[in-house]
C-alpha cells in the first residue's frame, strides 16, 4: 500500500497578491459573498459560507497580481512528518513556518516550476457570531445575503513552463493522482487534472505557452448550481467585470464553468456544475489528444479566448521571466 | 495510521428483489434512464449512464420486495485481504462466493442485523456498443433520451433493529467514517450517515420503528440538479408512480431529496443536488438531537410521512420477523 | 368584439397594510430584494427590480395585516372612461381620487365582497439613480446584490364570503376572463383563477372557509427560476420567517409556488416557474372539480396546510366580521 | 381605439421545407421530444406537448430548406374578417385557401419581401390517445418520456432585404406592436421585434446581410428552463447535432438562448428562459444602437458565428435571388 496515496487530505487555502487590495476584496465579498474573517496589515483572511476553517482566501497587497502561496492540509500529525520527509528528500523543500492567522506551523516547499505551496496538519474552525450561526449543522454559518454567494474553495490552476515534471513531483512526493490530461505530439503534456479525493482536481497544472515559470492560472470556486453562474454572469456584465468566458461546459473534468477577472488581475474561476466524481480506486488517467482538443476544452458554450492560455498572473509576455 | 480507514473504496452494486421484475425494469429504464447491461435467468443487471463497471443494481425476480446484497469495492486486493481478514474474525463472515456476471470473487458477510453485504477487487467494466460511444471521455456511454436519466449510483439506506452495533460493526471492520448522526433521549441513535469517500453517506442505518431486523429502506441514484427532480416529479405523477416525499431538502446531508416507490414495492431515493462534500480529515460527527429533529428531517419543502420510518422492504408490522 | 376584454391591461400595484411597517419593509428589501422608492408618512413605496413603474407594492402602517387596495392599469385612456362608466352602473363605484405618488387619478370601487380596487391610466415610471442604471435596456435598473431578488409583480389573490358574484363582478366590469377554476356539489365555486393577459391569472378570487368577507389571502412576486426559491427558502429558515407551504407544484395554473408570511402577518407567494401562458383567444375555462382536486392543489411538492383555506388577513375566526 | 392591437392573437404554426424530411421528423422527435399528429404524403404535422393545437409544425418535402409558411390565427371570426379587408387593401393578399390538417380556411398574403403568411381562425385541437391523457388539465397531453421535450412553439425569425417596410406593414396590416429594434446609422432598422401578446416577439424582423429577399431565418421552441438546454446541448453534442451558438442570454428579449440546425438545414432556437414579459399598454420600443450592440446581441455567454447573419434558409450567396 502506497501511503502517499492518503497523506494529503484537502486544499487548505490558497494566497494571492493583488495590487489593489480595496477593490479585490470588494469583488470576493459584495459580488461572489465570501466573508471576512479578518483583516491583518496588508492582508485580508476570507472563506466562502460553506468553507469549515478560519480562511480559504488570503488576499495580500502586492505590487503585481499572481500566487502568494498554495496550502494543502495532510490526513493526520503522522501523515504530514512523512510528507515533510519526502520533500525534504526531494530537494523542494523549504523549511517550516510558524503559522499564519488560522494555522498552525506549515512546511513550506515549491515546486520543480517554482509555486510556493505549504503543507500544513492545525487548523483553526471558523467560529461565527452569534446573529449567524445557522440551524444547518453541516454549515459553518448562515448563507449569506450578499451577492450570488460561492459555496466553498475547490481548486487552484498553475501554470507551468513543462507540465511533466510538475506533475510528477505532485504525484511522487504528495500522492497527488492523475486524472485527465492533454497530450500533443509525442507525449507531450499540455495538461494535467490531479487530486486527492473524488474530486477531478485540487490542482491543475497547464502548460505556460509564453514560457514562463511559476505563473498562477486560476482559483476555483464552487457554487454547484449552473443558475448561480447566470445570475453571477448578470451582475458582473452589469457592474462592469469582465468575463473572459463562459458560462459553458468543460469537456475535461466536466466542469460548467465561467471565468471572471479580479479587480487585482488574477483570474477567477466560478464552478456552477457538481461535474463528476471519481470513485474507483484503480482510476485510468482520461487523455485527450489532437483530435479531442475541442470537446476536451469546450464540450459547449462558450469558447476561451486565446488570452486564456497566454494570460496569468504576474502577467508577462513570451520569454519574459517572471521573477 | 488506522488502514481500515482507506481500504473500502467505494458502493459497487445493490441487489434488490421484486415480485414484479417486468414492471421494475420497466420503471427503472423507461423513467429514471438506466441501462440494461444483461439479463440472465431470473435476474437484470442494470447501471446509470455514468457509472462506470458493469451494473449497479442487479434486479432479481423474488416472491417479496426487499435486499439481496450490497456489494463494496475494496481500494486494492490488498486492502480486500485485510478487510476479509477483519470479517473472518468479526463472525460476521460468511465466506467466498466466485463472483457474478460483472465482477470476480467476493467475500460475503452480514451485519449484525442481518443485511447481506460482500467486498470484492476484480470489477469488470461497462464497454459500450459502438452507438453508445461518447466522445466525452469521463462518460461511459453517451446519455440518454429515455426518461430523466439518473447518472449514478449514490447511497443505500439499511434499517436496522438496533443502529449502533451495526455502525459500529461498519466503522471498525470496513473502516467507515460517522458523519452524521439522530441521538435521541440518553446517546439512543436513531439514524447513522456514514461514508468511506467525501460524500456524506454510502450508507445510511436507521431505526426500523417496527422493531424488524435487518430490513431495506432505500437505494439512492444521484441526479445532480434539482430541476431533474421536479422533471421527474411531473413524469411520475402523470404516470402513477407513487411519490412519497419531496423533492425537498434535509437537513442531515444537505441533500435535495425525492422518494418514490418503484412497482416491485422498494423504495427508491433521487438526489437532485450536489449536497456538501467532506475533506476534512478530522471530521466531528454532526449530531442532531430532539430539538433539532426537524430542521434535520426536513430542511425546507415536503414532510415525511410517517410511513417513511416504518416501510421498508420486505414489508412487515410491528414485531412480525422479517424471516 | 367586446371592449370590455381588452380595456384592463395589467396589476399595476397593490397596498397592504402591516402593523410592523419596518420589519415588513425589512423582509422585502433584505431577503426578497425588492427596492424602496420612496417613504412617504405611514408609508413606503417599493417595488421589483424588473417592475418599470413608481411602485408595485404600498406598505402602510395600521393596526391589522390586510388589503388596503389593488390597482389595475386601463389599456389607454378611452378603455379607463368606459371602464368608470361601467362601475358607475354598477353600483359598486366609489368615486374618483386625486391620484398617489407614482400615479395620476384613479377611480375607486369595491368589489361585491368589499376588497377595495382602483384603476387608472397615468403612471410615473422608475428612474433610476446615476449608479443603478443597466444597459440591460428592458430592465429598468440593475439586478440588486442583495437577497434573492424577486423579478417582478405577478399577482393577488383575494378571499371571497363567495366566489362567484366576485367572479362575475371582475368579468363582466373588467373584462377578465375565467383562465381555470375549483367547483365542488352543484356548480358551487370554491376559486377561479382570471386574467386580462396570457398570464393564468392577475387575480384570483378564493372561498373564505371562515365566512368572512372582504379579506385578503395573498399577493405574488415573480422569480421566474425554480431555483430561486430553493435559494430564498434557504434563507427564509436560516432566519426565522416561516414558510407555510412550498416549495412545491400546484396543477391549477401550473405555478411552482412557496408561500410565506411577511413580519406584519400577510401571506406572500413567491413564483418560481415560468408556468404556462393561454394564447388561446377562445380558451374554455378549465374545472377543477372533487375527483382532481388533490392534483389540481399540489401536483407534486410540499401539500397546503389547513391553515392555507382558513388564515387570511385581517385574522378573523369562523363567522367572525372583517369590520 | 385600434381594433387592429387585438385581432391577432397568436402564432398558430409554421411550415418548413426539409430536404431531408425523415432525418429532420427524427431530430425533432428523438431529440425535442416532439409529437407527430399525423403523416400525409410529403408532410408531417407535429406539435410540442404542451401545444393546444392539431400542429405547430408542418414539415414539407422539398429540395431545399427553407419556409413554407407562417400561420396566425385571429383573435375571433370577427377579427379574421376585419384583417382580410385589411390585407387586401394593403395589396399583399393572395386569397382564401380551403385550409388544411388541422384548421379551417386561411387567408394568404405575403410580407413586402416575400414570406408567405396565412391568418385564420378555425382550429383543431389536439385530442391525445387513451394512454396520452393527463390528470394536468392545462396540458393536452403527458409529459413526453424522450429527448429533452420542448414545450411550445415561441415565436419565428424572417430576414428581410429591408426591415422597416416588413415591419411597418405587421404594424399597420396586423396590429403587431413594435417591442425592441436595433437602429445603425441614420436610422437604418438592422432588426425589429413584434409582438401582439406580452411576449417581446412572436415574430422577429431582421437584415439579410446577403441582400436576399424572403428568406428564413429561425423558428423558435420554447422550454423555459435554463437547465433544460444543457441537457439537450449534451445530446446534440454526443449525437453529432450542430450548436451554432448558446447556450446563453441575448439582452435583446432577454432570452436565454441556443441555435441548432436540424438535419434539413434550417436553423432551430431553443428558449430555455421565461425572458421578460411586456403588460404596459404604453410601451415605448426599445432602441439599441451601433454602441449597444455587444450587449444587445450576447449578454452573457456564447458569442454568435458571422454566419448567424448571412446563412438563411433557402441558403444562398450574397446577391443570389432566392427563387
Amino acid at each position: 500500500m502506497k501511503m502517499s496515496l492518503y497523506d494529503v487530505a484537502q486544499l487548505a487555502h490558497v494566497e494571492l497578491y493583488t495590487p489593489k487590495l480595496k477593490e479585490s476584496v470588494e469583488f470576493f465579498t459584495k459580488i461572489m459573498g465570501l466573508q471576512v474573517t479578518v483583516e491583518a496589515g496588508e492582508s485580508v483572511y476570507l472563506r466562502a459560507y460553506e468553507d469549515f476553517y478560519h480562511h480559504t482566501l488570503k488576499l495580500t497587497a502586492g505590487p503585481e497580481p499572481g500566487l502568494g502561496h498554495v496550502a494543502w492540509r495532510a490526513s493526520s500529525p503522522e501523515a504530514l512528518e512523512r510528507r515533510v520527509k519526502e520533500l525534504e528528500e526531494s530537494g523542494q523543500g523549504k523549511g517550516w513556518i510558524d503559522g499564519d492567522l488560522g494555522h498552525g506551523r506549515a512546511y513550506q516547499f515549491t515546486t520543480p516550476d517554482g509555486h510556493l505551496q505549504e503543507i500544513l496538519w492545525e487548523v483553526e474552525y471558523y467560529n461565527p457570531p452569534e446573529d449567524q450561526k445557522t440551524l444547518l449543522k453541516s454549515r459553518p454559518q448562515k448563507r449569506p445575503m450578499q451577492g450570488v454567494p460561492a459555496r466553498r474553495l475547490d481548486h487552484v490552476n498553475l501554470m507551468c513552463s513543462e507540465v511533466t515534471p510538475n506533475k510528477e513531483f505532485m504525484a511522487e512526493r504528495l500522492g497527488f493522482k492523475l486524472r485527465e490530461r492533454i497530450v500533443v505530439g509525442e507525449e507531450r503534456e499540455l495538461g494535467a487534472w490531479m487530486s486527492v479525493s473524488p474530486l477531478v482536481h485540487e490542482v491543475a497544472l497547464m502548460q505556460d505557452q509564453t514560457g514562463n515559470k511559476g505563473r498562477f492560472h486560476h482559483i476555483a470556486f464552487w457554487y454547484g448550481y449552473p443558475q448561480h453562474l447566470m445570475d453571477l454572469a448578470d451582475l458582473l456584465v452589469e457592474n462592469g467585470i469582465k468575463i473572459e468566458a463562459g458560462p459553458g461546459k468543460h469537456g475535461v473534468s466536466q466542469a460548467y464553468f465561467m471565468y471572471v477577472f479580479e479587480p487585482g488581475g488574477n483570474r477567477v474561476e466560478l464552478f456552477g456544475d457538481s461535474g463528476y466524481l471519481i470513485f474507483d480506486p484503480d482510476w485510468k488517467p482520461i487523455t485527450w489528444r489532437e483530435e479531442d482538443l475541442q470537446e476536451a476544452i469546450i464540450w459547449y458554450g462558450s469558447p476561451l479566448p486565446e488570452e486564456y492560455f497566454l494570460y496569468g498572473t504576474p502577467d508577462r509576455k513570451v520569454g519574459e521571466p517572471v521573477v
